[in-house]
């Protein structure tokens, strides 16, 4: 199943978009939102697949909506640094012996075509298109990469905005490069875990303005995504709701030659993983 | 004020501290929770301050209840390292330049007497006394340090439980030690900022097992609390319900002679800022 939600931010509705691809279902009658606690919830998820597959769900109007991230309220986000070969390459770094892992605070994830601010003070704004996988079931030192992919609900698309300078060279942690306002757009869906048989063989694309600018693969991931959900379990517990980035491939700002072309107000950003669908953003100063 | 919640976890009821420091005052009927909605509210506070003053507000009879976090869905919990000159000395590291800064997942936060876990497979478990500052006011690029003292709602005493071989010797940044299952006690209570003239005054202390292990004073911060809410404002924004751990001093195991005294089960933690309450939990195995 592909789950949305559509409406203004704080006000989203729950819905899913139809086998036809074009035509959005209501489930407001069927579930609350769109969150860790229906994603916990089999039975539920089984009442919206069994109401689809019958044909009983509403279709929704939502002609020139919004749409919002897919997952309400969404827990903690735990990134993946320098998680492909390519991109491990173009930043210099050698690839790392195990996961390299950071956080985002959840108030940076918007929707998948919600404004991106360029903070203020910012020179180095950067993009990266990643695979987010989105927890199901809460997940406390997983044993294998079986029991990995069976807490997974599902996976989108995400924009894992990163600020260059504030990243690298104001001190201390990455965090600080990646929890600026409008940092995470997420979506458009979440697409259920039974409709990515193998997540590692995801094509991931990204444009500036129009221009290709990352053309990657999951399949050249370090760590594939059943590691990665492995890994990160030993070090915290992952709640429904907790959503994972899991790396970017090459082709970012940071990596290519003087004048770096980091984003400025006016560009567009668009980001697609292929049976994930498609975000795009207008830069904004902040 | 102080401000704190009382009951089992997910059902604690907002209650008030008396300025007789023994007396608990039931604020279910004023508010329906200490949370970033309530701190924003500069009225409802003020209805919680008359009614306390006129002596309206009934006792709230809670002997042998558990104490919750004095904030409820605590949005993001911001980290300063190394911000006191005795501590970045005793783990040889060199005063930062800037504030060293790294992000808590809100889902470690728990009660002031909360068991705390030790990690599956952690051998360096340790300490960390810190002044906890409660965001109360969306904060974006805030310029002068009069204006972030504006932005906080009060402050509390918080528990930066971190494990030194995830954090320091598994790889990337410090997160991967600082997010375990229970990793973030925090209160007893919220203590508004009028009630703490100078936050630079206050002394911190904790013991483990009876020993006092950390005697130090916030006026030892290499940043004060008024430049670390500034400065990581310039980096993201800062909302109500918000926490940041504005660093610990100097006493941590890590900081101490071999074998060092890492936590085990059964270890009973005891920590205190003076005009902020006190914490005790006892080690288990996770």
């Amino acid at each position: 199943m592909k789950l949305l939600r559509v409406g203004e931010a704080g006000s989203e509705r729950p819905a899913l978009l139809d086998r036809d691809g074009t035509t959005l279902r209501d489930l407001s009658g069927l579930v609350p939102d769109i969150d860790g606690a229906l994603l916990a919830d089999e039975e539920a998820l089984d009442r919206i697949r069994s109401a689809a597959e019958a044909g009983e769900l509403p279709v929704l109007d939502a002609a020139g909506e919004r749409i919002g991230p897919p997952v309400a309220r969404v827990g903690k986000v735990v990134c993946i640094g320098l998680n492909y070969h390519d991109h491990a390459a173009e930043t210099g770094a050698a690839p790392p012996a195990e996961p390299v892992v950071f956080l985002k605070a959840s108030d940076t994830v918007v929707g998948p075509d919600d404004t991106v601010l360029v903070p203020r003070n910012s020179e180095k704004t950067d993009w990266e298109v990643e695979l987010a996988v989105v927890v199901g079931r809460t997940a406390r030192c997983l044993e294998s990469h079986e029991e990995a992919l069976a807490h997974i609900a599902g996976y989108a698309v995400a924009h894992d905005v990163s600020e260059r300078e504030f990243q690298i060279e104001r001190g201390g942690t990455w965090d600080k490069g990646k929890n600026c306002e409008t940092f995470n757009p997420l979506g458009p869906w979440l697409v259920t875990r039974d409709e990515v048989p193998d997540p590692q063989a995801l094509p991931l694309k990204l444009w500036v303005n129009g221009e290709l600018k990352q053309n990657g693969s999951t399949a050249d991931q370090i760590f594939p995504v059943a590691e990665v959900v492995r890994y990160v379990s030993q070090f915290m517990t992952l709640y429904p709701g907790d959503v994972i980035n899991t790396g970017t491939p090459a082709g970012v700002a940071m990596g290519q030659p003087e004048p770096k072309p980091y984003l400025r107000a006016g560009d567009v950003v668009e980001l697609e993983i292929e049976g994930l669908g498609r975000q795009r953003q207008v830069l904004k100063d902040a």
